[in-house]
């Protein structure tokens, strides 16, 4: 019987010829993530184990201080040295300061240090970006971490697959952003639970890269183990002036299980938006009508990469920011910062009237950069609208792309971007 | 007799011909300022009073959400909200949303609501950095600015004015930030207590007004009331094209009275340090020897202007951060962030592995944006470096011009520029 793309990459480092869904493994790993929050915690387990005083292989670990940096604390100025501390310690090799750093989940695909059928764990439950790149990669413990500090490697349950298919060529407002929240809408925030979500189809194969990260990112809002995409020539180009190691690329074969099958076509979707206060309250943008906010965020791990500023530029380019709105735009990355200077990115936003901030999740988990106060609302390029994600538990969350959270700025309430760009003088 | 500058401005706003030292006066204020943290108290004193429902003024009061934002955490975010809700409620005009604005002490001159002969309250003690364009300005409590926004006047009693003279031609490396460093530290932190700091001399005309306000700035680190420089045509062409309203130059006599005068040949003055946990604590940076920094803080209202950031891009062109220290640079309003950002500014900063963030007072005042921890060291172009003032009571802060911070930065050791200027590639 055949595999799927995610069957295939256990297998491979589980040392088998093939294994099955709901087979428990023992797996090699190729790349371990920690960052300020998570990291912590996992270092703390790796010292009270004792025994072990050195970690598996120190170029197999990444620690990204990326969560409450640059510190807004003393508490979180103390979590921050314990990782950097740790990273000295045992010579780390990708440790990421700040100033030189990113978002963890865009960072590490932009500097090659995950690659195609690489095997991937990471104490943040948004470690399923990678699966853009046609690697496994999911979200695990603090403790798991520890573990595999020590090992370098982790049991995992080989989970089933559920294809998703998407057809029919988009509308311009669309982006990856719309076919995730919509398959979340579809399904629901339970809808792939400890399942492989397995993105396939010819709308798939036309998004760039940015887009992809975008979708692989939220599977795990359906519950899903991992999202995945088979790797093509758009995966290569973009890997090939990146990659710091070789790769192997996997496809699922055609006489591979599915759990189920789903058919999306996109060629009449409206750019979607995720309701208070789960990302499965999905509608199209249309609908919201008359919803003021007091806060737009561009950014997070979601949707803080290059297209995506691109996009809230062509929106915001000779536009302001409404005066009873702020706006905050976060590049996700030192690198994307860098080309959206050079590019006029940042002079557009600054001219609306935006924030622009150095690389932080900051936001998207309440952290820091733009919390919500008491009955306030905001959009956002984020992953998660749960209750008192960003701030006062009595605050509200939308969930959009980048196009719409910036149109939304300008009008002050949820907009469809065309309305703000047709407007545009 | 003569009167000086200050008693010339306090006299003309409390509607006397003259005023003495030490003569109590009710004086008109032209502009109130207020921050996020400040103004929520004043607003509370406000309301509390009862009976007046309307500021006296809504032209005169300047609200400026600076130190806690983008808000980091819940109550910060309500503090913001509060004096939001007061500047939409009051229809104060010069409120100023985060994306549209700048540390207050740096934004209201930039933006002409501050002008020669002006008479300026603030709740912040910062406030007498606009003495660089020959206004009376000072820093009071929370309850002077409930009372002062319904009034429109204020207590003062008339400072003394100690008189402080610059000669000579200073190397390329010393700034308004070393001038006013090596007077702290000759004088101490009391030495000017609730006395007015008039300085002159041709070492003061020959700075930019960046640098002006920057030794204005740091007069409440000498305990003075005021700091003050008379207009010169430097000023007037800096407030001809910013000016919102009419002002008036104003002279000291020859025959003013004097409490001190301090005469200071500058020729072969070196760029100077300020050790912890005193400003007055200062040294040359050439005795600062083998000084390793965990940090280096580029911005604030005393150094985070365009001059500032022109100077640290001298430094940083075609050199790196060190690897074990943090460089956070955060241009101090939206506006020399833009023009920063034109100039090819934030390209080196960025290139060079340094943090750039939108505007605010965040670590200067411990508030966020890079906190120190237990055991750290930073150098900083900030105005206090008191116990724990940027975090952990067990961190130290040394002070020191932009380029100082910014060749520490590369060195990670407390450094003078040349030594990076002339090995940079």
């Amino acid at each position: 019987m055949g595999m799927t793309i995610t069957q295939k990459i256990i297998a491979a480092h589980a040392g088998k010829s093939s294994v099955e869904p709901g087979e428990l493994v023992l797996a090699k790993v190729d790349m371990i993530l920690g960052n300020d929050i998570t990291a912590p915690v996992a270092i703390k387990e790796f010292k009270n184990a004792g025994g072990q005083k050195r970690v598996f292989d120190r170029k197999k670990i990444a620690l990204v201080p990326d969560h409450f940096t640059p510190n807004k604390d003393i508490n979180s100025a103390q979590l921050s040295k314990v990782v950097r501390e740790f990273a000295k310690e045992q010579e780390i090799e990708n440790y990421f300061e700040v100033g030189r750093m990113g978002i963890e989940h865009a960072l590490l695909p932009e500097i090659g240090l995950v690659v195609p059928g690489d095997l991937v764990i990471g104490a943040d439950s948004h470690t399923c970006t990678y699966g853009a790149l046609g690697a496994f990669s999911t979200g695990v413990g603090s403790t798991d971490m520890a573990a595999a500090m020590m090992i370098g490697e982790a049991w995992f349950k080989v989970p089933e697959s559920i294809k998703f298919i998407y057809k029919g060529k988009p509308d311009k407002w669309i982006t990856g952003k719309d076919l995730i929240l919509y398959t979340i809408g579809d399904i629901g925030v339970d809808g792939a639970l400890y399942k492989s979500m397995e993105f396939c189809g010819e709308a798939i194969e036309a998004l760039s890269m940015d887009e992809r990260f975008t979708i692989a990112n939220m599977a795990v809002e359906a519950g899903a183990k991992n999202g995945i995409m088979a790797p093509d020539e758009k995966t290569l180009k973009y890997i090939d002036k990146r990659a710091k190691k070789p790769y192997t690329i996997y496809n699922s074969d055609e006489d591979a299980t599915y759990a189920e099958v789903y058919e999306y076509n996109i060629e009449d979707m409206e750019p979607q938006v995720a309701l208070p206060h789960l990302p499965e309250n999905v509608v199209p943008v249309s609908s919201v009508e008359n919803v003021a906010i007091d806060q737009a965020v561009i950014g997070s791990c979601t949707n803080g990469r290059l297209k995506d500023l691109r996009d809230a530029a062509m929106v915001l380019k000779g536009n302001k920011v409404h005066p009873y709105t702020r706006l905050i735009i976060i590049p996700a990355t030192q690198e994307i910062y860098l080309q959206a200077v050079k590019e006029g990115l940042i002079e557009i936003f600054i001219e609306a009237g935006a924030v622009v901030s150095t690389p932080t999740c900051g936001p998207c988990l309440g952290g820091h950069m733009g919390i919500l106060a008491k009955g306030e609302k905001a959009i956002a390029t984020t992953n998660r609208n749960f209750v008192g994600r960003m701030g006062h538990p009595e605050s509200e969350v939308y969930l959009s792309n980048p196009a719409v959270a910036a149109a939304s700025a300008v009008k002050g309430k949820i907009t469809h971007p065309r309305e703000v760009v047709n407007n545009a003088v």
